[in-house]
């Protein structure tokens, strides 16, 4: 768990319905599968619809996996009612993403008024081993205008 | 068109090849607009199925269409039968990704043997108005294993 | 010249003094050699004092003189009184720094009133000839509170 | 200490030469406080020839700690006589860099034949107090050529 003071007394149930309003992670096939303050875990499954030319996971699918997950562990520590927006993520992708199964762990590095940093990591299962496959850095805004 | 001495004669065909032959881009209906040699357009239809909760098109899809289009401009300049890898690449998101229509232009700053530097701009279309939505710097490698 | 609208009518005598209030600029030798709104340029001598193991100029230093034009150049698009700081930066190192002479061209890309986004590129002069050496992209905020 | 098997039974005395063949590092009063095979620290003393017009430590100071700690990690796993270069980094800066000491710490996250991904966070020390003040993620890449 994140060592950071949460602002938001609803914050899962709130990033919960944030995540779900977004019908880009539905095409992807990317769920919720374990939020705490600070800290978010998404997944999603193999598809041969995500592949590029050599068959492994699309760099771009990655990427959407891992900025949802560290957008929605930003969201759980900013204030009841903000927006959220990304300001921008460096992805290092470190080697083929080949599996069957596909894991995106966020957390927040440090969490600000405006401005929140996450990292977050995503790993590939394949026959039991889970290999890490790509890292991304990013920086998140919080929209506070309609609070 | 870029500055940079082409060294595979049949670039446009095996770059068209080479992007007709991912199943992402065919999932996100990306299209390759615009061929020369460093010098990539793909396009991109608004869908609500690639929005986020704010009804904009997801960060993750804007950089699966940014990426490809480093990759592409990348591969044009590489050898015969090269094989290409993204290393890494940051996304900076500058406005809402709102719009009809989604242009990704990328060109080839500094081709290199082994890596290949690649800046990429992503633009939204919409009412005739076209605006920069998102940047990307990028490293992409060769593999140069199987010529 | 930038297209964007300076918002500060001192904006070259304000920027010029943040630049000079910055004793790290004086210690690596770097200067102010050309400012508009939007756009700056800097430029520093070859010293030994700044080389790595190879004799070129460290990653570091040309990363100082990359970020230091991409500040300059936020701030001469900023209100009067604004402070800048440096929320992130990716520098891409495209080839050795080996040179008499180094530039550092910075301009707006996006200017906005909490983050300004700019790009930055880093060239070498050598008998007369002058080199692409690195890249930056980075994300500038305005501290507004003091105004 | 990492899980990656070293390479150069003279890792630690190579490295610590190739540290101090830099006259960088010497300018900027950067000194290797700890070395094991993948991971890396750096100190430097506060001087106020290094700062910025607010006081603070410049970015690109603190940037060149943080990418000269992930080159000599990533150099720690390299095979005897690879040469070390740096392909691109992220720096976040998330606080302002105020201090009377800065440790830089690097770790190689995936070690590679050609290219080598690393992570370092930089560190003020203050009244016995110690701050994160930022983050870098990087690719360095190995230069065989010589060996």
């Amino acid at each position: 768990m994140t060592q950071f003071e949460p602002k938001n007394p609803d914050l899962c149930a709130d990033a919960t319905a944030t995540f779900a309003a977004q019908p880009a992670m539905r095409t992807l096939g990317i769920a919720l599968s374990r939020l705490e303050p600070g800290e978010v875990e998404l997944s999603m499954a193999y598809s041969p619809a995500f592949t590029q030319q050599h068959g492994f996971v699309h760099a771009g699918i990655i990427t959407a996996g891992l900025d949802n997950a560290c957008g929605i562990a930003a969201f759980t520590l900013m204030p009841k009612g903000a927006g959220i927006l990304t300001v921008e993520f460096k992805t290092n992708l470190l080697t083929p993403a080949r599996g069957t199964q596909f894991m995106f762990r966020a957390s927040v590095v440090k969490p600000g008024r405006t401005l929140t940093f996450c990292e977050a990591r995503a790993f590939a299962q394949d026959k039991g081993v889970e290999t890490l496959i790509a890292t991304m850095s990013g920086t998140l805004m919080a929209i506070l205008s309609q609070i």
